[in-house]
């Protein structure tokens, strides 16, 4: 007893400072991590918005970098279109003004209450600034395919109640906006759009998802079809990340884009639209990857990716002289790295950095620097290893390539079994209940389901996420609706969403 | 007389596509200019605000990653805020609110008319919404110095000419606000921004400037001093690039800024902030930079740094697939890197990515296959060179660091000798109606000095631009100021406004 009691005063800081059972608890893990971690502060006075803090918005720019990447690889253009949108252009296309009108922030008044001659609409999206410019920008079949997209902010006066980083009136996004010859160069666009999904929000993100086409009633407003990754939560709930539009002919109708053929006939251009947002996919990084200890981020997003720690710098001058100098090779090397000199314990600086998820630490004591050497803790496997600073760049490219690949790996097995068959309303239920998909027959994703999907709204409080991309399933079982029990024409997913 | 016609008619694409004396009708080259390469797109249905191309917008992007890495290294954190301001922040401090208010889009309603319950500025400037959480997060001596930064738009509801990039209703910046225990290092601070300009603006995007303390009437609304700096345009006239501002107490009373010291007593914080505009700094980069023929770019910020145009690609399959390799190649290394393999004439396309400014061009035809060569073509010495293509990477990292040097003395080159002396009012009108700045006894920048400055308003069209930073100038000749005749107590440069 008297030993410990020691140990204790001999050690104040080494306390945990973050312990939360994240998958029992996920609410309560959610909100105190972006306290604790500094991720966003709600504390501003303007309801429903945000102000990111440094720690969230450097991970969410080199999410926008690698997706901005992606994107232009494949022919995306950026571009900058205003903020505001003419009342006019928003009413030209009438799903679309229906969609999105009652959540429009408008612009009204300037200066001294002096009236705007016309009103604004302050950008929920922009597909009615896009259009009317690709429209002048398209001339002939040689300009197409036309690939456009921008980084931006969007806003929507939300009613439900908002989430940090998951609802909120104010996002960040990407949206592209695109124009096609054919129906099928517009497909493949879309599905390009999945397969972009793939490589970054879970090949580097390490985000696993499904790609499902949306029921006719859950579409984008203004589309003829739409495509949506969902994934879960830790508390087995769905979450919609990166949704592609196939846009038909609405907007180009709307606003007269056209090109013409090889033939020099005029004809309608076929679009095209995708909005991956990037604050919320950076909710799904947290919820995925993050432990009871906080948060934990794949190497190539990590706000800072490698952290150093000095240790008993005060007895050997050289520790942080050594120290700084590695600080330096590794940010030349283009690591983002910083340094720890703080006046804190060492056990307190550990168990600080760990919260924030910083994926790798080297700790350089004088014992160390005697032997060449440092400790290389891993935030995954939460283990340390001497490794010799000679050896400092390739054993940081082996560790933090092990270290994404294993993140990527844990967070594919949790996302493992959640689809299960529904054969009854009893078996749907239950598996509703419990997390993630149901798998069930259903009468149609066309217009004609929407009563059976408002049924299992209203019963089980689930929505109908739409039939799975790339598989062409077959009714199974007694081929029935498992709510009307008409002839099925689709296998859908049902869950409970976020 | 015959032969001149065969020759036009076998290379009828080889036409100069672009030849405006820019420093004869500067006007007229930068509105074609804007046209031609495609930077921005004017016909879009919002006043004042313009629809920014990929062609700026990637060079923009090269700009702002440059100006934030040399934020990021000062140690500013960089935050993403509300695009929105409560009236009831704006109008706390009171300079602040005079200098603003007037100019502001007012967000009053949503959805379908329903009226908000308060009015929200769309953020001309966020002093007001930065100030209120860093009274929050800053507790102690400890948390100082406290660096924040933003990459954000703004809006204005400009009443005066808007003008492509120079003056616009929605522009893109970045927006620095920080706290200091200190006035010493608070002007730190200041300095300190005046020397990443230096080694940006000037260092890397090759433009040249003067800072000037402005006088006490042209301040920043809510700030104690004013610092900016002044370029030219081709036209002779000056404009204003970034700022940076001591806003001493203002905003710290304001918001209730504190922090414990020491010795346990709580003191306001001192704030500086600064405000370098990404769309205003490109207008002068293609000023400087552009000639007869179009553009031409510093290196690190060219949207295209290198094109590679194939010559005679029908005659063997080989020079396209060398040309794609070459192109990986290069990509791989990071260089932003384009292929033109449109059915277009070489000549034609020669011209083309002349106008457009691209730093560097490879061809490679049959001959050069051959002979393992390429031609590389610079587009500010307007040279071509044989290379080896094993020394490929090599000659491009050669040609663009003298490229981007060379760029650079030219620009500095054309700022020389723009300061005159001006003795008397005829001096003064001789030299502001000349080009650059005349320089002149002058009654005082504080206040008291309003009633000249308004004198040479109005009589000559030119500003009073403040007092040379880094220079303690002392009056001259007759040591009396220009206007009114009395003892001059600074000296100052005079000159038009763009």
């Amino acid at each position: 007893m008297k030993q410990q009691d020691t140990k204790q005063t001999a050690k104040p800081a080494e306390k945990v400072t973050f312990n939360i059972d994240k998958e029992k608890n996920f609410s309560e893990w959610f909100t105190e991590i972006i306290r604790a971690a500094e991720l966003a502060d709600l504390r501003n006075n303007i309801k429903g918005f945000l102000v990111f803090q440094p720690w969230s918005v450097l991970c969410m720019e080199a999410m926008y970098d690698y997706y901005e990447r992606d994107l232009q690889k494949r022919g995306h253009k950026p571009h900058w279109f205003p903020a505001l949108v003419p009342e006019k252009n928003l009413k030209q296309e009438a799903e679309h003004v229906e969609g999105f009108v009652p959540e429009v922030f408008w612009v009204t008044e300037t200066g001294n209450k002096e009236k705007l001659e016309e009103k604004y609409a302050l950008r929920p999206t922009s597909e009615t600034v896009f259009y009317p410019m690709l429209a002048i920008w398209i001339r002939s079949y040689k300009d197409l395919p036309y690939r456009t997209y921008q980084r931006a902010q969007v806003w929507r006066y939300e009613t439900k109640a908002t989430r940090p980083f998951l609802r909120s009136r104010e996002f960040y996004w990407i949206e592209t906006h695109n124009a096609f010859a054919t129906k099928e160069d517009a497909y493949q666009n879309v599905l390009g759009d999945m397969e972009t999904a793939e490589r970054v929000l879970h090949g580097i993100f390490g985000v696993p998802f499904i790609f499902f086409q949306r029921p006719q009633w859950d579409k984008f407003a203004g589309a003829d079809d739409t495509f949506a990754a969902d994934t879960i939560m830790p508390d087995g709930k769905i979450i919609q990340q990166p949704s592609t539009h196939m846009l038909g002919h609405h907007f180009a109708k709307a606003f007269n884009e056209k090109f013409t053929d090889e033939s020099g006939k005029e004809q309608l251009v076929y679009n095209t639209t995708c909005g991956p947002c990037i604050s919320r996919m950076f909710a799904s990084v947290i919820a995925f990857h993050g432990d009871n200890r906080g948060l934990r981020f794949p190497f190539e997003i990590a706000p800072v990716q490698i952290i150093i720690v000095p240790i008993a710098a005060h007895k050997n001058k050289d520790v942080l002289k050594t120290a700084e100098k590695l600080r330096d090779d590794l940010f030349d090397e283009g690591y983002r790295v910083e340094i720890d000199s703080s006046d804190k314990m060492p056990g307190e600086k550990f168990f600080f950095w760990e919260m924030k998820g910083v994926p790798i630490r080297l700790e350089l004591g004088p014992k160390e620097l005697e032997s060449k050497e440092l400790i290389l803790y891993r935030r995954d496997t939460e283990k340390k290893t001497k490794i010799k600073i000679s050896n400092l760049i390739d054993e940081i490219e082996k560790n933090s390539e092990e270290l994404s690949a294993n993140l990527k790996k844990q967070a594919d097995e949790k996302f493992k079994n959640i689809i299960r068959d529904a054969n009854d309303r009893k078996e749907l239920e239950k598996i509703v209940n419990d997390r993630g998909f149901a798998r069930a027959n259903f009468c149609s994703i066309g217009l004609e389901g929407a009563k059976c999907a408002e049924t299992i709204e209203k019963e089980f409080s689930a929505t109908v996420r739409g039939k799975h991309v790339g598989k062409e399933e077959q009714p199974f079982g007694n081929k029935k609706c498992i709510i009307c029990g008409k002839p099925a024409k689709a296998v859908v997913y049902i869950g409970k969403q976020y």
